[in-house]
């Protein structure tokens, strides 16, 4: 076989054959395919797409790439759940605990925020202490014990994806849904999961920005779950605006802490209720969704999931002190208040502006070398649906440089749109997929 | 400007800026672009194409990345020719001297072969002690004393080229119409020419395999030549069979010989005269092709052709001894002769056959490091439309190896095609292309 013919081959279209993608991605990691033709590769990849069968010899050739952890010796059906990224979105934070608290563990893996939007582990590493690098030992310990562990990719594990992505970055090739299902599934399947939820955004915050891309990756990753014989499901959500009202690392960990408390923020709630019913229902401890969410509900009422959240925090050395007083945290130089230039209902707050707006104060980094400020972000006061007054606040930025908040500014009144006339929202779940196909969401008892 | 996002932008299908290609290129050969953007990049423009304004800036970044000959001190319009590369093609050996030969300057900067075509370097370097890595003083002078030169790409000639197209061979971006286009007209810009002549090959054996794609590949060459103030014509031409009766390097300098000493050999002659008249009446020797091609037909059967030849080869290092006396050169050790299996008339010997039996054979290479042996190649015996007799030859292989002599033969075989039925032939010369057009040949006085 030649790297060049087997390139060659999926620029005219033709369908790779797993012993051409083994050997192509296998001879990268040895050296013997160049990083100039990986990328050509990867940019064939980008126009011509990947059925799903080499999709799926795509993920596998990466996962067997480095270690696949054993969870074998945690009792339970180990269930995780991927979000395709947005803007504001917390859930995994409120989402682990409270899975685990129900009794079914939750083995994941996260990454950092780039571009727009956020990443857990960024968020969890806002908390002073805070470990995510862990290794596979220290993730199979703290699973076992806590029943939870939130850490990120170690170079053991799948470490094609960690190469190739390297290169998707700085060549433009990270927008091709088999490249994207390829990455993501090889490094959950890494993990030791039986099965798997994705939240599969789409909008104007969302990195896939129709509706019928979302549909086409979501279809993909649960076409690669069941080649594998895990179960997998998904729901499209909306990411037109932020979730919730907090836009940055520490200042999304403080909103999630209040939600394990119990306050209802009720974009974020009912994103976290269905996900974690879900789960429930996937690692056995529901017969629906519904009941799963019901079970959900009360391990927030009852205290047992913001315990459980401690119990992570402590496992994996954060400082729990800081959560137990908010106060305790370093302040940001400056917190300026946006003020509405007009009186009316909000139409959209738009999710992209923000984001960008957000990684200007600090809050996010444009490449991966790039530090950021725990502390830095927004606050929204409005979202879309509520009446403001002129002069009225509608967000508060964060950050400890003035000119960067000079520069966010007119970003994040420009987000703000005021309707003049009565405003359609769009729905917050706009469907269910599963192997069997797209389900218009609410569907009652869908998996009974 | 960055890299990935100048990638992006040519991945969507955006028109880049001159000051974009100007960047990435530059930034390439200072190595601020990495060898996997700028095959990514390759890869996209392979997808997306480029228009003219982009495949101009592209040749004139190259043109300018290294060394412009200046031959303003050698009188008159210096007119070149370029085949895109067929089978057989030994055209230039014959045009060169014989246009120079009617005082039109020639200057000519070839490339070697690769894939199933052949490569002028290759053919002349069959002659002992030709040399065709001149510098561009020695190309200057040469051009200055004899009237035409036959010389390879210097390193100081387009480095842009040389780096980009080493990068493209072994990451299959050959093959698209901008980059090919960019790739020639750079290296003849610098050679120092004032008009060019395309034979722009179609069919089996021609790397444009369909009409549509040789004439926006001429139209693209003869749009960028408008740019910079040249003169360009092209012809479209036939090959699906081989040109002439020779294949190899050795082998196509015998014809070639014989034919400036007046041997017929109809398609290959009816070609280089066609070519030879273009170039007389771009070059201002005559006011249309057809009194070109009356002066060309004269330098040949006066004899001059011949004496610029020998010129040729004495000016360059060339031993003419072995021109004189055939048989001084050294023979292959096995000659086979294929024969006919039936009687019939034959319809087609396929080109891209026989060019790739004639590498099996020792005459060319699969890659720019293998090496070639000058005495192997195919003689045709007949070629299309000739009769033929069960068990008369159709063709002789030279060869020093009995095992490629076996693993062509059947090849060559398989290129003779019996017709059963009465055959209708492409037309040797399908069309002239300029800056009005496309015109069906034979035009009448087209350019007066």
């Amino acid at each position: 076989m030649n790297p060049r013919e087997i390139i060659r081959k999926k620029r005219d279209g033709g369908q790779l054959s797993r012993q051409e993608l083994e050997f192509f991605i296998k001879s990268y990691l040895a050296s013997g395919v160049a990083d100039y033709q990986m990328s050509a590769f990867l940019m064939a990849c980008y126009f011509r797409g990947m059925d799903l069968d080499e999709t799926t010899a795509l993920t596998e050739v990466m996962l067997r790439s480095g270690a696949v952890v054993d969870l074998s010796s945690v009792p339970g059906t180990k269930v995780d759940k991927h979000s395709t990224g947005g803007v504001g979105d917390k859930v995994s934070l409120i989402l682990a605990p409270m899975v685990a608290a129900c009794g079914v563990p939750v083995p994941m893996i996260s990454g950092r925020g780039l571009g727009h939007t956020g990443g857990t582990l960024d968020k969890l590493e806002s908390i002073p202490g805070f470990r995510t690098n862990l290794s596979i030992q220290e993730y199979r310990a703290a699973i076992g014990e806590v029943g939870a562990v939130m850490a990120g990719q170690t170079a053991e594990i799948v470490p094609a994806d960690m190469k190739m992505y390297a290169l998707r970055d700085v060549t433009a090739t990270v927008e091709s849904v088999p490249l994207i299902a390829g990455s993501i599934m090889s490094k959950k399947l890494a993990e030791g999961i039986d099965a798997l939820v994705l939240d599969v955004k789409v909008g104007r915050g969302a990195f896939m920005k129709t509706e019928a891309d979302a549909v086409e990756l979501a279809k993909t990753l649960i076409g690669i779950g069941k080649s594998f014989d895990k179960k997998v499901i998904g729901f499209l959500t909306d990411m037109s605006q932020p979730l919730g009202y907090a836009v940055g690392n520490w200042l999304e960990v403080k909103e999630s802490l209040d939600c394990l408390k119990g306050r209802d923020v009720p974009d974020l709630m009912e994103i976290t209720y269905l996900l974690g019913g879900a789960m429930l229902m996937l690692g056995g401890k529901a017969t629906s969704i519904e009941e799963g969410t019901g079970l959900c509900r009360r391990a927030i009422e009852s205290g047992t999931a913001l315990d459980k959240f401690m119990q992570i925090v402590r496992r994996q050395g954060g400082d729990v002190s800081y959560l137990e007083d908010f106060r305790k945290y370093p302040a940001s130089k400056f917190m300026i208040e946006i003020r509405s230039p007009s009186a009316g209902d909000i139409d959209n707050v738009d999710a992209l502006e923000l984001g960008l707006a957000a990684i200007m104060l600090g809050a996010g980094r444009m490449t991966l070398e790039d530090g950021i400020d725990p502390k830095a972000g927004i606050v929204l006061r409005k979202k879309a649906g509520d009446a403001v007054e002129i002069g009225e606040p509608l967000a508060a930025l964060f950050t400890d440089s003035e000119s960067a908040a000079k520069e966010a500014r007119p970003r994040v009144e420009r987000a703000f749109s005021i309707a003049t006339e009565p405003s359609v929202f769009p729905r917050l779940i706009h469907s269910m997929v599963d192997d069997r196909g797209v389900h218009p969401w609410p569907v009652v008892n869908a998996r009974k």
